[in-house]
């Protein structure tokens, strides 16, 4: 709609007076305009704690323009599926997406910066590496190379390493494994000797139960819990080392983002920082609880060895060796966000980290 | 607006043809309005990080609305003193401050909730509790009795323990102690036999190289670093237990927030989440310099023993039973609060602690 053509009608308010007037329509026209995109979210809406991020956006957004700037957010396969929302965003067919970009890394590494690598930031040096440690705008030149903007848009915190038919000790036992693992932590885990295979969320829980599979990693107590895993598979180990802070960004089409009016950039800025915030603390206060529930259902809670811990983080490295020799822009951010990584695991052991193991320390004795 | 008073004018390219309307004036005029606030500050410029956080608001305020929403921020001391800044904002002296509400804690301790009180809550479980814990709504019922309304803008993660000019071991060693230390922390403390005194920043170090105190608690080493602590108080502790995510706000006017358009209210809240991780983020990235800076030039960092951290928090929870037997509007948030501490203590042991356990290692190992 042009807000340009419309004119305001004599007498609303019963003024019988109308005085002739020439409305100079442009520069209120441009003042909020109305605009109506659309997003699609690489995740389906039973998700609803990442799903949910996507509906912040668009209820931010709208509350902030007094409902001009509309977002019509839709669920991954109703526009196109989960796994090409970039595709569609970079092809025009929708203005948005909502997603993880690491579902992008078979077509380039760089991708997956942007959401969690293999023994990466946790969550919250992810949001410092983003916003003041250069890494935004890092992905940002990337980015554009593909026709995107980006935005982040949530993070899941620490994930869980995934659900095991049985213990898993030491580095023999991963030997031949099958385990439902994508992406780049596929990549790493298969130098070990697991087997990854990519199968889809709804076909897990079958193929756990037949024993087609061994183990899988999905997300953490709060999504796991759904699927309902501790009833095939018993032993849930952590952490994921492969997403210590897995975060989630909102892309723009390049060209639509530019044509934007600069307030309207502001206003979906700040309404991605908000569900940003928003999304992990969803998660922090629901996870208790569904953690707490499936130990009461079964679940076996595991640590995942030092040994394999160590070999997983050798395997990371002789792979981040290999992209950084052959890809440019990965080796770029990379460099950027090791550099903060080296610096922020020093600081982060000071006040930090001795004030929450001492609270963690009052939890387990039952004193909190 | 009313947008259902508007009517499509025929042919917007005719330029010719003049209509003869009536512009509403008013109602346009309420699009995005033109306002002016004054925002004082609890902090001084030099303190750039946390005051930094006032300038985020305005300017993403001032980017989201076009310029017309503008809001002047004012260090302390220009309109109020620092520690006087929600009383003007009551007053309606100034319609906005940025302030640590535990500032506060001598009219009703209340206030600290909001900030960060001894033992409480880390930084990303200060936001889980604000944002979907029902933090903040709980604060806003206390905050409205105040007349104020309070938004979360910044945090500075766990704090330092402080400087002190000689070692300290045993709980022997804080007895007779004069620590400059304020606040819930100081009468904490001073169950132990610590001696808190109240001495403005400025005023802190010469206090320290005479010897009039013995030991300081400031912020952290981004912040201490500017004071030279380290040239007459050696040893730098931690964590600041009092302080384990200190949380600023935005605090408004309650009549001057309702009077607000809702856009413009949506706007306000958006850009304080923003600068609620911009602080963050902002520290995350400076204080790992500054430590390696502040070691560098004669800082020796010393952990607070089991036997001092526990003692501090027994007389901590002895703190809160007086308080909460006495004030019903403290135990209502405290219970809230501490409710949500439990559950989040036991899952942040799992896959975020066990993975920045191995970071760290790693980091000290010069792995990373």
């Amino acid at each position: 709609m042009d807000r340009r053509s419309f004119i305001k009608k004599a007498g609303v308010a019963g003024a019988g007076a109308a005085a002739s007037t020439v409305l100079a329509a442009p520069a209120i026209a441009q003042e909020n305009p109305k605009i109506t995109w659309r997003l699609t979210s690489s995740f389906p809406k039973a998700l609803d704690t990442i799903f949910g991020a996507a509906n912040d956006v668009a209820e931010r957004v709208k509350a902030s323009t007094n409902g001009n700037f509309e977002i019509q957010v839709f669920t991954a396969g109703e526009i196109v599926p989960g796994l090409q929302a970039n595709d569609a965003v970079a092809a025009g067919t929708v203005e948005m997406s909502h997603t993880a970009n690491y579902y992008y890394w078979g077509k380039d590494p760089t991708y997956a910066l942007a959401t969690a690598v293999p023994f990466g930031l946790n969550a919250r040096l992810q949001n410092a590496w983003f916003y003041q440690g250069g890494g935004n705008e890092l992905l940002n030149e990337f980015f554009a190379t593909q026709g995107l903007y980006g935005l982040p848009t949530g993070n899941t915190g620490a994930q869980m390493g995934g659900w095991f038919r049985k213990e898993i000790n030491t580095l023999d036992d991963l030997k031949g494994l099958k385990m439902r693992i994508g992406g780049f932590a596929g990549k790493v885990i298969e130098k070990l000797g697991v087997v990854p295979q990519q199968i889809a969320g709804g076909d897990i829980y079958p193929a756990l139960e037949k024993g087609t599979i061994d183990a899988t990693e999905w997300v953490g107590p709060y999504d796991d819990q759904k699927l309902g895993f501790q009833k095939v598979a018993q032993y849930y180990y952590y952490p994921g080392w492969w997403e210590g802070g897995a975060a989630l960004h909102t892309m723009v089409n390049l060209e639509k983002w530019n044509s934007l009016p600069a307030h309207y950039q502001a206003i979906l800025h700040d309404a991605c920082a908000f569900a940003n915030s928003n999304m992990l603390a969803k998660y922090d206060v629901k996870n208790p609880i569904s953690v707490k529930e499936l130990v009461g259902s079964g679940a076996v809670l595991r640590p995942f060895s030092q040994e394999i811990l160590t070999a997983c983080y050798e395997a990371s490295l002789a792979t981040y060796e290999e992209i950084n020799a052959s890809n440019a822009a990965f080796k770029k951010i990379y460099d950027s966000q090791l550099a903060f990584k080296k610096d922020a695991y020093l600081w982060m052991q000071l006040p930090d980290y001795t004030f929450d193991t001492f609270m963690m320390m009052q939890q387990r004795a039952n004193k909190l």
